[in-house]
């Protein structure tokens, strides 16, 4: 509410600094510096400003002048300038506050959830709310004006989708009926492409009861996208050229197209379908060079099926980390993969120090030390085992390792980056089972019906600095088709989905489309650790609100409408005695 | 989808009309004719676009050219043009439709909302959700870029609002606790204000449930605006360029400032508080002309508080109106308002009809004649009363009798006319049950601890003929006034609210703020008879959804989690029984 003119000033806002002579006062376009007049005539102004409380609502006029030379702060885009009170009014006081609203103060998340309203006041939630109501407009700017797509709002009252267990329901007024809240648009967005919307975007309001998870939220948002006579190519260019025109100026550019990944290539390299591509590390597979080295439990694995040796190279391991460290990712490997590890360390005077040595020849040892690329310092952990489970379980220790590493001082990922990647040809089958409308790649339709584990998806991961920001896929248009995967692949009842198989039938145009979690994708551009610090009134890990204390209990009689009681726990314990 | 080139002509969408000779393909531009080819080269393209059935999805390439001089459809946007196909494709064919997809075929609207995908295919659907994101998109232009709106995501889970009898409730995994699905972000919008998001709006999807309610929806979507620092005045100007701003072209032009009316007058004049003026036949006040008269129950009633005699005028009404309709007018004021109306019938001779006459002299007869400016064949009933009740049934009348002579040919209402309005100056008191958080009038503050009842409310309805699109107030941002208002003037108990009342105390901003109901504005701009026609996929009256049967039955085991069961009716009746 700043309107400065070069006389005067008038200015609101909450105050928060004071000294003697000087106020501080804060708006949503940052601070401003008070002179507080000290004549005899302004008596009233200075006792008026002196007695208002921190973070008190106040309204001042008077003349906006330079600061006198030396005084700028030029850490302050206000900085040159000043305001000379001349009248001022207090809107409205404040009362003692649970904590200081500064960045610095990190006080317990709970209490600065309860006094939400308080904590939205700090620099960082002003800008991250800020900046985030920007992005989205541009998003919006992109697909209505440059890309002719029309933003339709579809029910969030829908009914329960087959498996939808994660679906929170709604009793409605007909005994024993429930509505479901969605966990997509994904129905609705298909049938409104059946409905000839061609091009169709939602900044869309979803659901997932989850029960308590961290840093999930019950309601979250998603870009929601989906067009017609489209294929993974025009999604994948249209979504590119989408977060190129919504990015922040002041996080530089990024540089399209994306690259591209198999899910394989993901899996092989990266051990995850959502690789963090900013740092190397990459898995090596070396199931080759042990093949030969007649160590007996290499020699095991490799003869099985899917058999393989390969090993992650912790560069200046044996500096950086210490040697609980390296017990503890051996022990993560162990507990969440069943994944057993061999580390090797590589020594000072350039030998190897590992189980593995007392296998190998001297010569054998420096021909592994030159094939893992091994440095005085560096430290290799190996692991022999079936495919998946070796590349999983090395893919979370190299995330892992690459933490204790920054823990330690030693910067692997630039803070600055953003490292988009789409990862491409999923497996049919797996897939099917969260996406069942995603449509087979083109190519192996002939394996459908005869070998469909083989059969790629046409399915599409973004991911983005290692975690998925986004997903999506060209769909099943053909009902035929449609039914054969929910009832032969998914072995599910069609006769839920009935309307939408129906719709199929009806000329519907082949499409494709794509949703972007919003909240995290916010949350990476502005650095923030929780999609929590991007929502300005996110519910705790519980699913609970702490501002408002939602859930609540509510009296029977609210319940009466709805034809629903409560089991209580208790009331059920009895009901068995008896 | 259509990219023309002189050349060459790519093509895709449902075809609906079929020839000899030509095809007429429709897609989201609209249609265009093409020429199938006739010569034995392209006898396959012709045997193919023969045999797609009506609404299929087909593909064609071929050079587009100008039609032979005197084949132009002038009606057409494309009808300058044709295609002269070279290869076609059909890439999805349709089964037999339930209704045919044109305009003028009216199927019942249960099977059009079963088939929701087929009529959204109708150029009126499309027409309508098409403009509907235009006119979003430019609101939020105005918000963002021309006024430095933030939009701000809320939650739509949160806690039961005192007295929220029409909220949802949806269970929670924590035994005996519900969210609730709010009817608007009032809380939420507040709570901004004090953190500091200074202008807040957001495009909110709402909840009511009010059961089966004729053009209501249990969810639906206002444009909500909130921001600190301003007053009345300053509201409605920005809604005014608001929505000149988003005004569509092809609907004329609006002027602004609105006219205001406050709340007392749109009473006595119209009989409601969301007048139509888009036509006159405004409630006439005769109390004193009849005062002198001697009729006797004109004289009893005038001698209670609030007695009035009050009529309205219909114009030529005896030559459109029956006179069982006048009948079923009276009758409805007597079982609507429990108001007798007496009707007065101006015959060709200029002589008076009515049962009045027999208490009036020639003279007095014509004096009334005069007074109610009454011509040959016109209509005036007449209500005697306490105040609000005669205006509320007059009013009513007053629309009643429109719609008759409307439905029998006069034209009153221009369909193309839009007329804004303002009410303003609602009392406090009855305000307050509704808008607990709306602020006094502050020339009334001194009434508030004396004569609450004569206090006026800082609230304004927005109206555009007859219908409120939109209402908001200056809110209560002190504590103790509001803790006053709830606890005091409504009886309620503040604790529920606890955490907006400890959020005011924390330096809260001035503010007030405004809400559109967007679905009943989109509709009356396109002139659409309900707003389930400017909805995608609206529910029906009772709140189902047709096309995907929601609200649907769920197993007792998806109950569990929630700790909720079923209290089936029957099983009521039964345990009753015992």
């Amino acid at each position: 509410m700043a309107e400065s003119s070069e006389r005067h000033f008038f200015f609101c806002f909450s105050s928060w600094i004071r000294q003697g002579l000087f106020l501080v006062l804060r708006d949503f376009q940052g601070l401003t510096q008070i002179i507080i007049p000290q004549d005899e005539a302004h008596s009233h102004v200075k006792k008026l400003l002196s007695s208002a409380p921190v973070e008190s609502v106040v309204r001042v006029t008077g003349i906006v002048a330079l600061r006198p030379p030396g005084q700028e702060n030029p850490k302050m885009p206000t900085g040159d300038i000043e305001v000379k009170v001349e009248t001022a009014e207090v809107l409205n006081t404040c009362k003692k506050l649970p904590f200081e609203i500064k960045d610095f103060v990190k006080k317990s998340e709970a209490l600065r959830m309860q006094y939400r309203y308080l904590d939205l006041r700090s620099v960082q939630l002003q800008y991250n709310l800020r900046l985030r109501s920007q992005i989205v407009m541009k998003m919006r700017e992109y697909l209505c004006h440059l890309h002719g797509f029309v933003d339709v709002e579809t029910p969030t009252l829908f009914k329960r989708t087959p498996g939808g267990a994660k679906e929170f329901l709604v009793p409605s007024r007909e005994p024993g009926k429930f509505y479901s809240l969605p966990q997509s648009p994904q129905q609705f967005k298909q049938l409104l492409m059946v409905g000839g919307l061609d091009r169709y975007f939602q900044v869309a309001r979803c659901y997932r009861d989850e029960g308590s998870r961290p840093d999930r939220q019950p309601e979250f948002t998603q870009i929601d996208v989906e067009m017609s006579f489209v294929d993974q190519g025009g999604i994948q260019r249209l979504i590119e050229g989408l977060l190129q025109h919504c990015w922040p100026e002041e996080k530089g550019p990024i540089t399209t197209p994306f690259p591209s990944m198999t899910y394989e290539e993901a899996l092989a390299d990266y051990g995850t379908d959502k690789p963090d591509t900013r740092f190397g590390m990459k898995i090596m597979d070396i199931s080759d060079f042990t093949r030969n080295l007649g160590i007996p439990f290499v020699q095991n694995v490799l003869g099985c099926p899917h058999g393989t040796v390969k090993a992650i190279w912790i560069p200046q391991g044996m500096r950086y980390l210490k040697n609980k460290d390296i017990e503890s990712l051996k022990e993560a490997a162990r507990s969440q993969f069943n994944q057993e590890i061999v580390d090797i360390v590589c020594k000072p005077d350039g030998s190897l120090k590992s189980l593995l040595t007392r296998f190998l020849s001297q010569e054998q040892q420096s021909e592994l030390t030159q094939v893992l690329k091994m440095q005085e310092d560096d430290v290799v952990l190996l692991a022999a085992g079936e495919h998946k489970r070796v590349c999983s379980a090395l893919g979370s220790l190299r995330l892992a390792s690459a933490n204790l590493l920054e823990a330690a001082g030693l910067v692997l990922r630039d803070p600055a980056a953003f490292h988009f990647l789409w990862v491409v040809d999923f497996f049919f089958f797996l897939e099917s089972a969260h996406h069942p409308f995603t449509a087979p790649h083109p190519s192996d339709m002939g394996l459908l019906y005869s070998d469909p584990t083989k059969v790629r998806s046409q399915h599409y991961d973004l991911v983005l600095n290692g975690n998925e920001i986004g997903g999506g896929s060209i769909r099943i248009h053909n009902a035929e088709l449609q039914r054969f995967v929910l009832e032969k692949v998914l072995k599910e009842d069609s006769e839920v989905l009935s309307h939408l198989l129906d719709a199929l039938e009806f000329g519907a145009p082949p499409h494709g489309g794509i949703a972007l979690g919003l909240d995290r994708l916010i949350s990476l551009i502005v650095g923030a650790p929780s999609i929590r610090d991007v929502i300005a009134f996110p519910k705790s890990f519980r699913g609970r609100d702490l501002m408002g204390s939602a859930p609540d209990y509510v009296t029977p009689e609210e319940l009466e409408p709805y034809h629903i009681q409560v089991s209580w726990p208790v009331a059920e314990a009895e009901a068995k005695k008896n």
